[in-house]
């Protein structure tokens, strides 16, 4: 396991907030990534929801402009905030704010030039995730939820491991990435022009194949969301849930837009949505 | 009264965080506010918070940090964030972050290059109040604070005009600029080297010679503030306000740091404080 240089530490409520760098063997390069822990002597083994930014993001959004640790400290919750991308100037980039640096979609990219660094899937599903089992002894259930970029991660990441994730929510995900604009020109570069290895970085062709253990699903739209039409498209997703009679709620936002301002005025009643999940589990 | 340029508007809670651009004639320049404004529905009269930023910040680090909108919506409290100093290539600037543009110290500097652009003590109390009372009628009770040079803007702003300022609050302030490092470069260069014309804006001098209205105080200070013995010193405002007898209360926060964290921590704190002093008045 890398070496993990603490970069933050503050106090918030009576939890702590972190940030951390380390040179990541999956990605190549250099990252950073956040973690609050609640106060050790109330909460032991704390459960630990992971968090998934959008486009443009770095870990530092949520955890500056969520107020999500006054909730988590309340409840409880251990949070985990990883980075959107592979970063530094051996990762490819684009100028373009939707592909390359801020915009690694979740995936394990196949293509050229992006397949040398771009593979967060397996850098939060393995190498972040034994850091936070291993160094933080965060061994409790675990929950994962996401806005925008990171609502579709956090779905695709949800749905294809199901027996680790007790739960997922997502604010304004993207859940049809092969079909809408941002989507369609992210896995044509990292995944290349055969759609059939889209399918499984896809949230809404996962839930609709879905034959493993139906995790619940909670996701909250902004009616006043920009990208709401374009890029997003929830209904589609509820649509297939209805369908295949999958537990996914979707809660329309009025007045909401696509801003960490809505992610703040629900992100309590997320981390209440995922423990709620695990009680009813126990 | 200028014409305001609305920037951003977004729902966050029950209420409305916004925006606005206006040309300040006080300042000699293009200025940005912020303001959150509680449902109007719930609070038709609303008191106000006045928030001073420190050193660096503009309107938008309280805004965006904070998470002050959960506690206002709640209590109904609306808050009114300007930035810390004159900006744009007309107003002197340097390259030190606690000199210039950043560092206003929220007071009407008589000394050149200064004085043309950096009153922001008439551009808060007189001008910015303008279009707070007229252009949003907000008409109710109002309540100061801040953050380290805020601080110091809440104290001194508070304690001249202690028949408008219900209470004041502050977090980490520069309790006493007169005596310490940030304070003495600020005032040699905005007021000129006679430590005469300093005292009305210094918290400390401004207390020792209260012979007015008292209006409540509280400070949070934590312990682990990196600027706290060298700086910010509120044990010195505290001594004087025991012989003063004056409404003073300090609380030392442990473990917590200079970080927005620490406020995000306790400002609903100091809202309740704010509204329970509004109702030992009334």
């Amino acid at each position: 396991m890398s070496t993990l240089e603490l970069l933050e530490e503050h106090i918030v409520f009576d939890g702590t907030q972190y940030k951390y760098r380390h040179e990541s063997q999956t990605l190549a390069c250099s990252m950073t990534f956040s973690l609050f822990l609640p106060n050790k002597e109330k909460f032991s083994n704390p459960p630990l929801l992971w968090w998934l930014s959008g486009l443009t993001c770095t870990d530092d959004n949520f955890t500056h402009k969520a107020g999500a640790q006054k909730a988590a400290a309340r409840l409880g919750v251990a949070m985990i905030m990883p980075d959107t991308s592979p970063r530094g100037e051996d990762a490819s980039d684009s100028e373009d704010f939707d592909l390359g640096q801020g915009a690694g979609f979740y995936i394990n990219a196949t293509e050229q030039p992006w397949a040398s660094h771009y593979k967060m899937y397996d850098y939060i599903t393995k190498e972040l995730s034994a850091i936070a089992h291993g160094r933080f002894q965060l061994t409790g259930p675990e929950f994962i939820s996401g806005h925008s970029m990171g609502g579709h991660g956090a779905l695709v990441i949800g749905l294809r491991n199901p027996e680790r994730f007790q739960s997922i929510s997502a604010f304004a995900p993207i859940v049809n990435p092969s079909q809408v604009p941002w989507g369609i020109k992210a896995f044509s570069e990292y995944l290349g022009n055969d759609k059939e290895n889209w399918r499984e970085w896809d949230a809404m062709e996962l839930l609709k194949h879905d034959t493993s253990k139906k995790i619940p699903v909670l996701i909250d739209q902004g009616d006043a969301d920009p990208f709401y039409e374009k890029q997003l498209q929830p209904a589609k997703l509820a649509a297939v849930a209805d369908a295949e009679n999958y537990p996914l709620t979707i809660r329309m936002q009025k007045g909401h837009d696509h801003s960490y301002y809505t992610i703040a005025s629900f992100i309590e009643e997320h981390l209440e949505f995922h423990l709620a999940q695990l009680a009813t589990n126990q």
